[in-house]
């Protein structure tokens, strides 16, 4: 169920806390808008949290454009507790990064868990979301969030258009292979963590007919800011088709 | 030197046909700008002419954003006449289509051709309308204009910004490796003529440490029209600065 915790406006933003069973999240709304206006459902990458700027960032883009945006604290991420496994697979992936060992099997493996435990927790905030957003919905999510965003996209048919990327395949190809809808993707051409031929099979695997690749040069972090437009203009177009 | 030949203006847009030697070409401005505006040099693809439909809707979408934008007829192509060589190759490459072969090893061959004869047209082109277009210079070309382009920008350093596109790496990665202006490339996912991996790596061979794929699913010609916006927003990014 949505509750509501604290509300805050400007002239053309309103931001409400919310929570949904234990999970917090916020939801930035247009303060005029034709209703219905569509939602823009977002997730944050590992390490971060509902408010990290390159949520907010996107979050300020997209509600200009006349979206609803919600985005929630991930498992074991912002406002939310860690567990063991948290801590291990945290304690596991900063030993290696300090030791020069890849870390990509270690994010996979890590993903691919927050995934199971994320993705029901989507779910419920959709569903409970519903109450105020009763427009078109689409999904935003990277890194991290491409892995839980993945396998809840697969099987939501109320999400009718994704923007994805920066991500191995090994957990999520199969499940791509039944996503149809439009979907823009992005990569860096120079990642340092996801290798090349990685970011084109995860591209490739989307049974889409309307899909998108973006690769910039770069490494890992670098995704230029540009993309963020770009991906509010996806949104527009499939979002807010009339 | 440059010659006018006619002129029309619309409320928005001001259209004049040139000469170049003999080599015809049109130039369309924005009828207000504040001077210099830049200029977008195009190129038309294989079989086509400076008054293509793609032409014309491109330099519309530029002009509204502020740009001159100049195209002129590839040597053999509108308004020009052909020679014995361009018609050996025109009926291969006919021959070629009705029989199911391959036609990329024609094109290559025939493109590489072609722009050896455009190159220093088009150079003497920028010369001559630096008379009237005094701004920075960006190129846009696919197909045919990037087999031409390439070898163009390779060796102008007039031109700082470029979109290239659909074309086979074969005779052009080594001047691709030249370039270090910002790119955009646009390639299609499911091209029957271009193997994936040729477009890929003629994206890769560019030098430049700016640069965007755009990988779009479909064949050939199914490039979708949004990546003609997305041009316009590049050139604007990368030649209006200010």
């Amino acid at each position: 169920m949505l509750q509501f915790t604290t509300q805050t406006s400007t002239d053309s933003v309103l931001e409400r806390d919310f929570t949904v069973g234990d999970v917090p999240g916020v939801l930035w709304s247009p303060t005029e808008h034709d209703e219905p206006a569509p939602l823009v459902f977002m997730g944050h990458g590992g390490g971060t949290h509902k408010r990290w700027p390159a949520m907010t960032g996107r979050a300020a883009l997209l509600v200009a454009a006349g979206f609803h945006v919600a985005v929630v604290d991930a498992p074991g991420h912002g406002d939310r507790p860690r567990t063991d496994h948290d801590e291990r697979e945290i304690a596991e992936l900063f030993r290696a990064r300090a030791a020069g060992e890849p870390e990509g099997p270690i994010v996979v493996r890590y993903n691919a868990h927050l995934a199971e435990r994320a993705v029901p927790e989507w779910r419920a905030t959709l569903d409970a979301l519903q109450e105020v957003c009763t427009g078109p919905v689409g999904f935003y999510g990277l890194n991290m969030a491409t892995a839980i965003g993945v396998l809840f996209v697969a099987d939501d048919p109320r999400i009718t258009a994704a923007v994805f990327g920066l991500h191995w395949p090994d957990a999520l190809a199969d499940q791509a292979r039944k996503i149809t809808i439009p979907i823009e993707y992005a990569m860096q051409w120079d990642d340092e963590h996801i290798p090349r031929e990685a970011g084109l099979a995860l591209f490739d695997a989307f049974a889409s007919t309307e899909k998108t690749l973006h690769a910039n040069t770069g490494r890992h972090k670098d995704l230029p800011r540009f993309e963020a437009d770009s991906a509010v203009r996806f949104f527009v177009r499939h979002l807010m088709k009339n």
